[in-house]
């Protein structure tokens, strides 16, 4: 994988201005460390994402993986923001604490045209991963 | 699949008890049919849906894509709300306009302990989707 | 979907040159139909498919969706063989019967670079699905 | 991830048994380690695997994908041939050069009724991923 195009806080300053409902203040997600097509990004914890049970709702995980690739993707390509994501397949694999989410993602494939990345969640503090995705990416011309 | 054990009117109410952050005056979402382990659930557009390019964003379809597929299932095995999804795969097909998602959904099987379903997305008026996925939820103890 | 580029016994004649293994007499394997982006593709059913408890083995199944999507994709496109499978995601539903599968394959989007069909199976004679699946091919240029 | 419950010869010994089709002296497919819940297995290279343009076939890579999961679950559960695949995803991710294929498996998760498992694929002496998966399986009751 090459080396990051654009540094962590490069990319949080245009991701803040182009995904400004997803990445602000409130929101409550931060992008931890960008690497080698590589990317850490953590979800702090608010009770609205709750479900019955106690447990994290699925599209609150959902949309963490979709972002946490977005970001590993920019790292490698530079600032491509029309590369869409085209499919994407989630596992749950353990309920969730009512804690932060860590979301680790990194690319599996990087092409002219496909991306594949894998984004690995994990509860704060936990060893287990909670899901685990794979997701593809469709890039215009960017080489 | 069998008679819908709930009738739109009653799972519109015991999930916006449940659910209060995704089905509220607020959200935008409407059950708008239940039938048979299927159902149709309106996302009214707003603004903050969009992303770079005037597209609506991932996250957003998969939030729907979820709650519908919850939908078909709870219609045909009533109130079991521990129910989880454990795993989701969704395909982008196409831009979707800046209009209301309208996502169909039914169930594909539906056994004692595991349920699948499948979810049709389209813009509001347009006869092509714009998404389509399956999802596999696992059930507690229900028959 | 545009109307077949190629016709059912045109593209068993390319297939049978091209995917000897997969496409000859001892195979057990026909087209059955090719029209408008979608395929039906028969798998005869032979004793050496079985798995302990009687079932159809689920490679069986992902070798006839893999082919009846690739059928149904050049049907559209006409003789472009090197398109290639980029992700495959299958959901096996039911028990299959020890008879013939049934595989119908259709396209849900045909873009200039990417493909996304889906293919439902049944055991011949069955209403009930067996296995749904959907994937994506890259296209080489071919417009 | 639990000890192994059986070792890799006797896994061998059992599955060649039940699944002569694949796993016998012609079919070129070893099971090379055994341990903690994951699984390394070999399918040699052979002529007809290869696909128009000299790459190795989709069926050939999800058959080898299917069985390295089976190994790894059945080294952690034990001889419960009726575990079943309910869902399978694989990314194809570079073309496979003309040599064996080497599949490592492992469990992300292992539920009372649940497994989950992720199987990477690499050709003999390449870095590099060929192709990701995850699996589902339903387990029958072993506990």
């Amino acid at each position: 994988m090459p080396e990051p195009t654009l540094s962590r806080d490069e990319l949080a300053g245009l991701l803040s201005g182009h995904f400004a409902e997803f990445l602000n203040p409130a929101s409550g997600v931060t992008i931890e460390e960008v690497s080698h097509g590589s990317a850490r990004v953590r979800q702090a914890f608010a009770a609205g994402m709750l479900r019955p049970g106690g447990t994290i709702s699925g599209p609150t995980m959902m949309a963490l993986t979709d972002f946490t690739m977005y970001v590993a993707l920019l790292s490698a390509i530079g600032w491509v923001p029309l590369a869409v994501t085209t499919q994407l397949n989630i596992n749950f694999l353990r309920r969730p604490e009512p804690v932060d989410l860590i979301a680790e993602g990194r690319l599996l494939k990087l092409g002219k045209r496909l991306a594949v990345g894998e984004v690995v969640m994990r509860s704060n503090g936990q060893p287990e991963p909670i899901a685990q995705a794979t997701s593809t990416y469709s890039i215009p011309p960017w080489r």
